[in-house]
């Protein structure tokens, strides 16, 4: 009997500075005893694979050139964002971070072979393509009527959504800020906030965002190109206790006025006594990411008690323990389609993600839009 | 019985944007039974006092009227710096962190008589007077032989120095990268290092100052003004494995630049892996100071597994128990000779403090330069 093959998307940079995506057809592996293989259904493009998938490549300059699975997709890299990718240069990408799909076939252990015919989401990398292995242990059961459609971003947003609140929980605060936060995650994380009675600043930057979030019931949204933004966040600073920001944005000044909108409130509870170093409450803003790749401006106004810093969903599960990262997964399952339900606005092939009129579309990042790729939908 | 009385240094933003600094006279408060009154020698002026002393205002533009004890010094404050004082205006402030000298009175408590005599170091505040008011509990007994000069700057920079090496020990970093390195507090660090086997790397603006630590036996000193600064960061950064750094500078583009000189080693160690989120190496900047008020720029190319935040003495000694406090203090106070030693350049009266020549001269905060306070030199 010949293997089976199936289709898988490459990202690859090559020496000469160019970003190439392609299929390749590999055979489908023979799980190991505690393996499973699945047949992936769904895998979205979330703004984190994006960087992974297109290396910062010029994608308005991308060219085409073969036909069907032999598709091969060619854009400019800029000489200035080569030189962070040295690490990856002359080596294929796999690409994907999480999807779901149905265990088409699963080792001798009792655990993998009870995984057989089940829809399961994985968060494994390289989903975006027609087979992945598995360790049997990494698969997420999905309960029974839950479609791999449902389940293709169990991992990302909605432990990400958890991650900010179990960090505010941990490092004792009492509300939180969000940035971009009409975006599938914000919206996920106002859901979640309900539900946990967490207060939650919203912070987007048009009146079409705002409207998103009004009809989604959020109390405390602020509109940074409001003239009154300043005044409007302090308010809801002063209205909800929040001292942490995720902020999504990372260049330019906004993580500073957040800064410093959150010290224009404790320094005023505190106005009886003034500190020049100013109040002792420690404001914090965690950066997940780089919808500004511009440098950060933090203009000081805001005491010494202060952190700024990186926030990633991978170093967040590695602190907590197993045991919490496993209950934090059992709810998303359990609430697959309530607090944590993605929607799409669109799905595409593999061979739709190599077309540069869908690439233009996927990589504008635009609220509300938000992309899946189906790796078993026909390519040719 | 007329009580005695002793001037006192005040520092004044008036309602109509200027400051006022003028000296006070006031009667010798007695001491409650767990109280004492210290006769003040000396005290310093530090970096750190200089902000409450004159509030961020054009010194050059110094007007003095009066005589002696009923001299005032008045200078303009720029309005956009009036903002973060507004807490402070028409409140005469008492200025001068620590300081060292006798104590002339004692309360009735054992503990209080026990230091009748005795030559003290204060971490009070209000340190720029004649005589201060203290809790017998918060004075550090200097050893016998040592003058109230040798211990007047027991605290803030010795503490700081010992706390920088505690934080790095707290967070698990192998070693330290300091900024303004050939300051007063910058050498006391080499010392304190050099002792505990703590590796460092000096960052200074100059030949001279690289010349100052070399002179001191320092073993990673970095120029951030050759344009080999980078490489250089580097490599010393790759000898010393430092992944924290204390910055004094705070604007500009350094404390970003010493996190990408920091990623480029940990990435350089993880060569064998792409990871487009950069090391997992946690990197550390902590302000602690503000020598340029500037924004602070940081230009990311450091991944996702970083920190920068402010830094305060009286912050770290809050989180820190009561013994390790106790034991800090004990160390510096067998040590204020030798590796917690402080050199002035100039003892100055209270009067002339208040001479806008002498001002401009201390508010230079130039390398190699420090001065102290008498407060009980003769002012007429």
């Amino acid at each position: 009997m010949v293997n089976q093959t199936g289709l898988e998307l490459r990202s690859l940079v090559k020496p000469d500075g160019a970003l190439e995506l392609s299929l390749v057809r590999l055979p489908i592996p023979t799980p190991k005893d505690d393996e499973v293989i699945v047949r992936v259904e769904a895998a979205p493009i979330n703004p984190s694979d994006l960087g992974l998938l297109l290396a910062a490549a010029d994608v308005r300059a991308a060219t085409r050139s073969g036909e069907g699975a032999q598709t091969v997709v060619t854009a400019p890299i800029a000489p200035v964002a080569l030189r962070a990718l040295a690490g990856r240069v002359g080596k294929p990408m796999a690409v994907g971070n999480e999807g779901a799909g149905v265990v088409t076939s699963a080792g001798a252990s009792p655990e993998a072979q009870a995984l057989f015919g089940k829809t399961v989401s994985l968060f494994a990398g390289g989903m975006y393509g027609q087979f992945r292995k598995s360790r049997a242990a990494d698969c997420l059961v999905l309960p029974a009527g839950i479609t791999a459609e449902d389940g293709a971003s169990a991992f990302v947003n909605p432990l990400t959504a958890l991650g900010m609140v179990e960090t505010a929980r941990m490092e004792g605060h009492k509300g939180l800020v969000h940035t971009a936060a009409a975006s599938n995650l914000g919206q996920m994380l106002n859901r979640l906030c309900r539900a946990d009675r967490v207060p939650l600043v919203n912070i987007v930057r048009s009146p079409e965002q705002v409207q998103i979030l009004r009809d989604l019931g959020a109390e405390h949204i602020v509109n940074s190109a409001q003239p009154s933004f300043r005044d409007d966040l302090v308010a809801a600073l002063q209205a909800t206790g929040a001292t942490l920001a995720f902020d999504a944005i990372g260049g330019g000044k906004l993580a500073g006025q957040i800064l410093n909108s959150m010290e224009a409130v404790a320094a005023g509870a505190a106005a009886k006594t003034y500190n020049m170093y100013g109040s002792s409450v420690h404001k914090q803003v965690y950066i997940y990411g780089t919808l500004d790749p511009g440098p950060i401006e933090l203009t000081r106004g805001f005491g010494m008690s202060w952190g700024v810093g990186g926030w990633l969903l991978f170093n967040f599960l590695a602190k907590v323990s197993p045991e919490a990262e496993a209950r934090l997964k059992a709810r998303v399952a359990n609430e697959i389609k309530t607090t944590f339900a993605s929607h799409y606005t669109r799905t595409i092939s593999l061979l739709e993600a190599l077309d540069p009129d869908v690439i233009a579309a996927y990589s504008r990042r635009a609220t509300g839009e938000k992309f899946l790729i189906g790796p078993n939908l026909a390519v040719e």
